[in-house]
């Protein structure tokens, strides 16, 4: 792997502040905020940033960059695809947990549902992502759809997840705002308390923790390497782990290991359109 | 240009949205709110949405993709170049008076600056996108810094770009959030007055042309066609337009096109190793 160092880096540096995230968001519950608990009370309303930014956040992050991760390279795909899938669902399952937290809260307290931005776009995000679990289920685990589907829905695949990642993490901003707007009266927001700045540090980490992954994910070199060219060629009905086109948001850094395989023009040809088209599920 | 007619859509989509978004901010400040003005009054203050999402979401976002543009790569690099700087610096001073605005409404007010999240991320964001400005600048477009330079920073250069975009519109949702909770008492904004659902929508519509803009300007298909291999691989000294190596997000789908006109091996692996490393600036 080019960069090995760098990219060893990196990975430390965003798993480090995903999990001081996730550290910030208990101390904010525990030390500045009443706990947890589940009864109706503002600590069952805490599960919800503890829960979004340990799942929707740090887990989803980590689903995001686990096929580049140089050691899982040698286990066969279709064991990283389960891990990728895997991780999301966990992601999912916490996201819908830590909404559940927040309905009852409000029911509890007669507190509107769904009327503030935080609100209509989070739910957005956990729709979409929904939707990006189960086309990715459907599409790129299960061995039935052929490879044209696959190397057509790749490349959607792979920016909706970023972009879905990006808006949760916006999502959970908008979150950090309105419950600090909220929550502090005495002194207020503006008179910047430690739970205040606290708050706003864990926010800040956040953002770091979206441009580390979003540089990890998004850098050609660092990308699985593909399998056999001569398997991406292969017509459906192989062996349905490497047998899809591949594809990623940053496509085609492997054009000359390609090269090297095919012989005739025609078969390069199709192989550096598959490139073009961003065929390879490295991400 | 493969796919015109989605492209063209999308941009109207994303030229559409963008406008939309400009047009809800100010239907905002001036049927919601007090209007505009320069007098310290809540009218000053309203400057700040108005000029963001015109300057700083609309305007970045048109500079983001401008390379893009099919009809205009005819025209030389340099003049694009000159297209995009000028579009983000104008971006830039339009986010400055913003600022200053919301300043001396505060400071007329007596209301501290500089304590919410949205301030610490907007600022941060503000003297990030100085510094790409300024850094572009100065490797890009004036003609001194070497090519193995411009290709070393130039995927930092267009990461940098989308992510700071892309902040810039979660900082806007943030500050939405705020100024509805804030100047909405009564009804709340737990209410959903008209107010609050208008410019909810306006949120919506921020995230929808961040998303346009980010599936543009990271589909390799749609990249400025590269300059010819010759000039690539021209060592430093040449005409600055052209020589420069190049990059995208979305590196390395003309790599069939550059096969066809290099001649030797070397010079292959040479300019697939450019390729690889990013170094396409079509963004």
């Amino acid at each position: 792997m080019e960069d090995y160092g760098r990219f060893l880096a990196l990975l430390v540096s965003a798993l480090l502040v995903g999990f001081v995230s996730v550290i910030f968001s208990l101390v904010w519950v525990f030390h500045y905020r009443e706990g947890l608990s589940w009864d109706g009370s503002p600590r069952e309303f805490n599960w919800h940033p503890v829960l979004m930014i340990t799942g929707f956040v740090f887990i989803q992050g980590i689903a995001i960059i686990v096929y580049r991760l140089p050691w899982t390279w040698k286990c066969s795909k279709l064991l990283m695809k389960f891990i990728h899938a895997g991780l999301n669902t966990i992601a999912m399952i916490l996201a819908i947990v830590s909404m559940v937290a927040v309905f009852e809260y409000h029911n509890a307290r007669n507190i509107p549902n769904m009327y503030s931005l935080h609100s209509w776009i989070g739910l957005t995000a956990v729709i979409f992502y929904s939707l990006q679990l189960f086309l990715g289920f459907a599409v790129f685990l299960l061995p039935f759809a052929p490879v044209t589907l696959r190397a057509a829905l790749m490349p959607i695949h792979v920016y909706s997840g970023l972009t879905i990642f990006a808006t949760v993490i916006a999502t959970a901003l908008m979150g950090i705002t309105e419950k600090l707007i909220f929550s502090l009266k005495n002194p207020a927001y503006s008179a910047s308390p430690p739970e205040a700045t606290f708050v706003n540090c864990l926010g800040l980490l956040l953002v770091i923790y979206g441009a580390l992954i979003l540089w990890m994910a998004s850098r050609p070199h660092w990308k699985r390497p593909p399998e056999e060219n001569v398997k991406v060629l292969r017509p459906i009905g192989g062996t349905p782990e490497g047998t899809e086109a591949e594809s990623t948001m940053t496509d085609g850094s492997n054009a000359d290991k390609s090269d090297l395989r095919v012989t005739s023009e025609a078969a390069r040809k199709q192989n550096l359109k598959f490139d073009e088209a961003g065929q390879r599920s490295t991400m």
